[in-house]
């Protein structure tokens, strides 16, 4: 036997949408330091809500981040989808075994997904065929990362055991309680709840009108099944994320309604 | 039979990613002129790329915008899902009958529909409840918008006629050619050809590096029923996309797993 014969390290890219000095990336890159080498690639500033965006028409910058006075990571001037685009075309000198993304502040269920930059990152490495991961924490406030952190760990350990199909992520719920409190592990689906849309309208020292996105979550999901409401119920939610978007089963009614011949018209 | 009978004419709204100025976004509303009430919101500025972004943590503006010196429609100083919340929340006094995007300069198949503004636009319309399409020309040269804004008039008036399912869009992709070489319309899944990433390292005049992402489509479709080889033999692909990203059939696979055991050792 020679020393080649010893497996390989697995080499883990770490992003987020929350940016370089979210608490979630720290507490995300040190827990996956315990599995392999990690590579942390993260916007420069904050990027909540950025979804699947790409910045198009304006260049990328790509700069070292210091923590303590020693290396930590990289961070690219734009948005989570960039970093891993960028992360694999110039900082990498080979492909992942895995990209994880998180850990989100805030949770990425329900319509959220949709908005989540935390998700799409985990998406793009998907696409660039990466097994990749999401993860997000229920909480905005008094976040504890401690277990969220250890149960990212626990999942990407099986990922990188088992491998994921081709153009799917994990995107994993993990309630602020304490490791005692969780009540167990659920597969989800993409609940339906969603925000109520409000924009504040306020007026600037002109007396010109601008306005401010807000809302509030309309709560809809009321089954086990659904992401949001095991989350609610102390429940770990991972779901399966597709970057196929079709809708299968409109399509299937969308045939009977013979576009074709109405348009012929 | 008093006046009240005669039927009241659909309130159609108008978004892009492409601006407020793109020649796509002006055909698609004087096409839909025909049908019913028009009203424009877009992006003051280009937003190609900006998929389901919205804009947290800066305000936004609402200006009017005037074309041969007569009011066209409002700009928002934003993404087009911005555009689509602020024109819900404060510019209409009613919820549309329908919502419509585009009609983008460039096809929106494939995994192209995820980075998609004018894709995100419309299914923010389906979160909100309201009727919506996407419709996108397959060029970025020499685009002619006839074709396209007459096929989108004819698929929304069916969709006015027999409304859409909850948390579902239309996003068709029309071939950049003249009526007569269309030689159908194909209801399609979203196909699986991507960018093959690459990003272009320049240096300024500090001699610092930066980077314009850049890339190929690589095709990966071979079946008329995915929509980019649809559209690329003269056909119009319509696909029908979900709100829901829910890999259902991995989450099957999932189960099997046993992550709640895997992680209780």
């Amino acid at each position: 036997m020679t020393a080649n014969t010893k497996p390989r390290k697995p080499h883990i890219l770490v992003c987020n949408d929350d940016g370089i000095e979210g608490p979630g990336l720290h507490a995300l890159a040190a827990s996956m330091k315990k599995l392999g080498m990690v590579t942390v690639v993260a916007p420069a500033e904050h990027q909540s809500g950025k979804s699947h965006a790409m910045t198009l028409g304006e260049p990328l910058r790509i700069r070292k981040y210091l923590k303590n006075n020693h290396f930590f990571g990289h961070t690219v001037s734009g948005t989570p989808v960039d970093c891993i685009k960028v992360a694999l075309s110039h900082i990498l000198d080979e492909k992942p075994d895995l990209i994880v993304s998180g850990i989100n502040y805030g949770s990425n269920t329900a319509m959220n997904s949709l908005y989540s930059g935390t998700v799409a990152a985990a998406r793009e490495g998907a696409i660039q065929k990466v097994p990749s991961l999401a993860f997000s924490l229920t909480t905005y406030e008094n976040a504890d990362f401690t277990y969220a952190a250890k149960f990212a760990r626990q999942l990407a350990r099986e990922v990188l055991r088992r491998g994921m199909p081709p153009d799917t992520i994990l995107s994993a719920n993990i309630p602020n309680v304490p490791e005692k409190e969780i009540r167990g592990i659920l597969c989800t689906r993409q609940g339906r709840s969603r925000w109520e849309e409000s924009a504040i309208e306020r007026h600037d020292m002109y007396g010109n009108p601008y306005y401010w996105l807000a809302g509030s979550l309309q709560l809809h999901d009321d089954d086990i099944a659904e992401d949001e409401y095991a989350v609610r119920q102390n429940y770990v939610a991972v779901t399966p994320i597709s970057c196929d978007m079709t809708d299968h089963r409109f399509r299937s009614e969308l045939e009977t309604w013979g576009l074709k011949s109405t348009f012929k018209k």
